[in-house]
Formats: C-alpha cells, structure tokens, sequence
C-alpha cells in the first residue's frame, strides 16, 4: 500500500493487455499524476534517459520489461535483434549498474531454451520475477532498518528521531518500500515518532518533488530544506541519522548516488552522526573496488540546472534562473568512499561498508 | 568598473537629490536590471529583510544611509528618534555583524557634535565615508588575494586555476570588487588564466543569478553548478581553491557564511584543497569567540525554499517545486568552524584563521 490507499507501483504490466508496460511519469509529480504506456524498447530507453523513471532498482526493472518487449516486437525471434536491445538498454545511463544487472539476466533467460513465444513468455516471467524480487528486498531492507531506528528511539527515550534523506530512494524509485524510505514507513507503521529531512535535491529535485509527495501521503511527517542545509541541521543537533539509497556500491562499499551524497557523509562523520546507506544487493557492482576512480558518473543536460520545473498558476513550467550566456555543468552523481558510511543496509541484514562484511552476507556473489 | 563599461555600484546618493539613495534592486537579477529610490528609514529596513540588497558589506552600507535617511526625515532633530531608526535598522537582519557595526559607527557620529542640519551633513559624510572604505577594503582583499592565485597558477605551470565560489561575495554584496571576487577580478585583470565553479546557491540562488552575472558581464570564464556538485569536483581534481565571503567572523577566526558554505569546507579538507575566506574587518565580531554556539542564524520564509523564481515567457515568475501540503524550513547561514579554513584574506593581509593571527594583523580592533 504505497499512497491514500490506491496500491500504486511506479511500474507494472497491464492486466488487459499484457503488451503493455505501465510507469508513472515521475517527471510531472508532485504536481500530476500521469501514467505513460510503453510498448516499444525504443520507449522503454527514452523514459530511462529523460527519467520518466529513475532509482537504480526500478531503472533495472524498467530495463528488464525492456527486454521482454524486445522479444515481444520480434516474437521472440532473432538473438540479434534481442542482442541489440540489450545492447542500448544497458547503454541508457551508465551509474546505476541494476541496469546492467536486470539485462544481463534477461538476456541469460532470453538464450536459454526455446525461442519464438515460449522465450516472450519466459523474458515476461522473468521481468515480472525481477519486480517481485526487488519488493521483496526493499521489504526486507525495512526490516532490517527497521532496528536502527528503534535503537535511536529508545536511545532518546522515545523522543522523535531526525533521519535526513537525500534524493528519492523511495517506493517510487523501487517498485515498493524504497530503500532508503523503507526502515522509515516500517517504524512509522509500528509507532516509532519519526521526523524526515528531505534534501530537496537539485537539480531535478527528486527529494522535494518526489520524497516529499510520498511521505506526505503517507502522513509520514517531514520538511524540506535545501541541499545546502544539511550541515547546520547536524552542527545544530538536529539529525540523529543519515539514511540513502545507492546507485552503486562497490564491493569494497564505496557508495555512488546522487549528487551531493557525498557532501551529507563528510558533514554526518565531522559531527558523530550515523550514515547509512540501503541497498538490494542488485545494486552492488562485485568487479569494483574503488568507487572515486572506477564509477563512470553520469554527465547530463545542463538544461536541468539551469531551468527550474515547478508550478505557476495551473500549470508546469520551467524557469530560468542564471543568465542564458552563463554556462552549466550536470555531474548526476558523486561517490561516497566506505571510510565515511557507517553501515549498508541490505536484504539479508545490517553489515559494515568493508569488503570482509559485504562477502560475509553475500557469499556467493562476489568474484 | 564594474561591468559592461558601466560603472555601476550596488547603492549610490543621487547625485541630483541628495535625499535619496539608489540601489540596484538584487531580486530581479541577472534577468531585469532596476533601480530602486530608498528615501525613509522604512523603504531601508524593507530594502535589508527582503533582501533587494544583500551581502554583508553591503547591508552595512545600506544601514549607514539608512541612519542619514532617519536624521534627513526629522532634520537631524531628537535622539530618540534616531535611537529608535538605529535599533530597527540593527534588528532587520541578525546575522551579518556590519549591519550592526555601520549603524553604531552612525549612530556615534550622530552623538557626537551639533544636532539640526550639522547633524544630517555629518551623518551624510560618514555614510559615503563607510561605502568608500568598504570599496577601498575590498581593493586591498584583492591586492592580498592575488599572491594566492598567483603562486596556484604558479604552481600549475600556468594552467587554469579552477575556484569554486559559493553565494555572491561580488560587488554587488560590496559596493566595489567584491570580497571573494575581488582577486578573481585582480588575477584576471592581470592575464591569469582563471575559471570559476559558481555554487547556484540555494534557496534564493545568489550565484546563479548574481554571482554568473557579475563574471559574465566581466568576461571571466565561469560554470555555474547546482551545490551539491562541488564535493564531486574537489574529489576528481576539478577545483584547486575555494574562495568564499563571510557575514560575520568571530576574533578566532570561525566563519560564519551562506548556509551550505560549511560543506564544501568539510570537502575542501577532505581532498586536500585551500580553503580561502576573504572579508573586510567591519565583518569580524571581536565580541565573539564560537561560531557554532553564539552566531545568531537567521531562519527566513520558508516559501524562498518552496518557490524558485525565474524567467519564464519574458516575465519573472515563481514556481511551486514540492507538494502545496509540504512544509519547508529555511535556514540562511551556517558556521564554518576554523579549522576547516586554511586563510582568512583581509584588507591588511592574509592570516591563518586563529585568535593570534587575526590580532596580529588588527591589534587595535580586539576587546
């Protein structure tokens, strides 16, 4: 149950027409709600490059239904064509490595058995298989965050706990519960007095468009402040932890994710603040182990930091803020090093952002 | 020369009718360029809070013309009425200490001698006498400021020297050259080759709109960014100093300036980069020892952070970014604490930011 009792993913397979991949169009919210039809892997790539979706889980998800309209467009047929889907799906955008991950696995099931409508078939199970899955996980994270929280409540005796967020890693960005946003709703749900920072987020504003709207909705209490604030609100006393999703994490736990991550965890560690990061594990890249040098950050539009989207008077539009001569620079993410995370939240349970720790909990994933 | 050929300055006295002040309406840039007519000690006070003018020197300024306009209105009659105009005018905004520091300096001029239109004449003189001493500070910071980037170009064979800024510490915030761009405008004066990362500076985007601006119309080489690019740059090699202003000092050296300065402080430390805050002594609070505990941090409209205001169709309009229903907090400064600064830039020099140094370079000045 993701929003006013309306159990809304931002992703899912029509029931009438199986042809048909639903998302929400997260780029027109808070302001409307619009849902997009995809039914071609060539709309499937420009609503991961515009960011109709977005969130490292859910870009893979997207990736993976991706996939199967491939195969649908083909009937399967033709590794080739399906070869060359995969191929520009995963090129989409390069942070998030679920999207390689989703891809790859879909491809793996695209090769083996029949091909023609028994591999549709399969690649649909298959996408339906990954969705499943990475609810399942961010449950799970919630879970298992869920301690954490309530360790902070009872260490302030009840009182309310600050958690400042950063972006969205909400149920928006991953099928259901969010990363970052699940330990929340969990303690929310049993009672816990939580109280949400949300970075708003520029330059596409993720935290104030998105986190916000589903935090509101759920009547999860919350206020947003600017990117530059977080510092003060630790210096003040005014967090009690930091809580974020991942685009990517080494398997050394270097932490990729959103711009400006980087600078909450330098502000969290100068003031004895716990920073935490919630990942499913398809979001750890097991072939890297130094984020700052190896992460391939994403480089986008300078449009989007020098327009503004909003509201005014009924309606959307984008405004410009600095002089049109003056040129930008779009860098999408930045990488946390592991000295700096306090712990990965992950689905099979709480581990230090060390090599040892991670392989401990997933022993046979990494290399 | 502050731009385009045009001599501009932030607030000047008519030179027609002495009784009024003009300022450059700061709202409304880079996007119109309007001149404002201040002619009561009320138009001063709503000039300062809604923050037509801004930047510490500058709100000092604006509040020594403030007192002149007070003592014009009454012909220099009654001190209480000019007791009165200097306590409002102190208490429009609390956290730059010039404000504070100008108005006393007026308010002693004011005491001292004949009342009547003596009064107004001296109390004309010294407000023009404050704006031309800040303009001849700002002079000096730059002078002091360039040995810096003179040995960083130095130091790179030549090679572009990248400073990241944050907020406007240009002229608009100092009647002349500025505090933080005045050895930019120096260096790039003198054929170093410099390129600055201009923070956009939110909520009320200072850099976008003010700082970009000023470098444009200068033809200095810039690149706006949203704030939280700038730990992602310092982390790649991208920045080799940054340079910031100040609205309030204390006498060891802890930095008060634009919320989110604190931040790239934290990452100019973490990655080995000089971290520069240049100001004018009027900015040093002798009475203050720390920062973090005793500088007053003013909390503004929370609507500066729900709206941006841009151009949109040739008009100036605002837009709602997060949900109507969400609440927002605005915070204005934050205190960088003094370890993180590698030097403070003066008009008498260049000082490490402890209690000794400061009193070095002013031993009049201290308590």
């Amino acid at each position: 149950m993701n929003a006013d009792g309306e159990n809304h993913r931002p992703i899912w397979l029509d029931a009438q027409d199986p042809r048909v991949v639903k998302i929400i169009d997260q780029r027109l919210l808070p302001h409307r709600f619009q849902v997009v039809d995809l039914t071609t892997v060539d709309h499937v790539i420009t609503a991961i490059c515009e960011m109709y979706v977005r969130g490292a889980p859910l870009v893979g998800v997207t990736g993976a239904y991706g996939v199967y309209l491939a195969a649908l467009a083909q009937e399967g047929e033709g590794d080739d064509f399906l070869g060359d889907a995969c191929r520009r799906l995963r090129s989409a955008r390069p942070t998030a490595v679920n999207l390689t991950w989703a891809v790859d696995a879909m491809w793996q099931v695209g090769l083996a058995g029949d091909g023609g409508l028994a591999r549709v078939e399969r690649l649909k199970v298959k996408a339906q298989e990954i969705a499943e899955k990475e609810a399942d996980n961010c449950r799970r994270i919630g879970l298992h965050g869920l301690g954490l929280l309530e360790r902070a409540s009872g260490a302030k005796g009840g009182r309310t706990v600050h958690i400042l967020t950063h972006c969205n890693a909400g149920w928006l960005a991953c099928v259901e519960y969010g990363t970052a946003t699940a330990p929340i709703y969990a303690a929310f749900d049993r009672g816990i007095d939580v109280h949400v920072w949300v970075d708003e987020t520029r330059p596409l504003n993720q935290g104030a468009r998105l986190t916000a709207w589903e935090l509101g909705r759920r009547g999860v209490p919350h206020t947003v402040v600017t990117d530059n604030a977080g510092g003060h609100l630790m210096q003040r006393g005014m967090v009690d932890m930091v809580l974020v999703g991942t685009d990517r994490t080494t398997c050394t736990g270097d932490v990729a994710n959103k711009i400006g991550t980087y600078l909450k965890a330098l502000a969290a560690r100068d003031n004895g603040v716990p920073f935490y990061v919630a990942l499913p594990s398809s979001t750890i890249d097991w072939d890297m182990t130094d984020g700052v040098r190896e992460v391939p950050i994403e480089e986008r539009d300078p449009h989007e930091v020098r327009f503004v989207q909003g509201l005014h008077e009924g309606s959307i539009v984008e405004v410009l803020v600095p002089p049109a001569s003056s040129p930008a620079a779009n860098f999408a993410f930045d990488v946390t090093p592991a000295r700096l995370v306090t712990a990965l939240i992950t689905e099979r349970g709480v581990c230090a952002a060390n090599p040892e720790a991670i392989r401990s909990l997933f022993p046979e994933s990494h290399p």
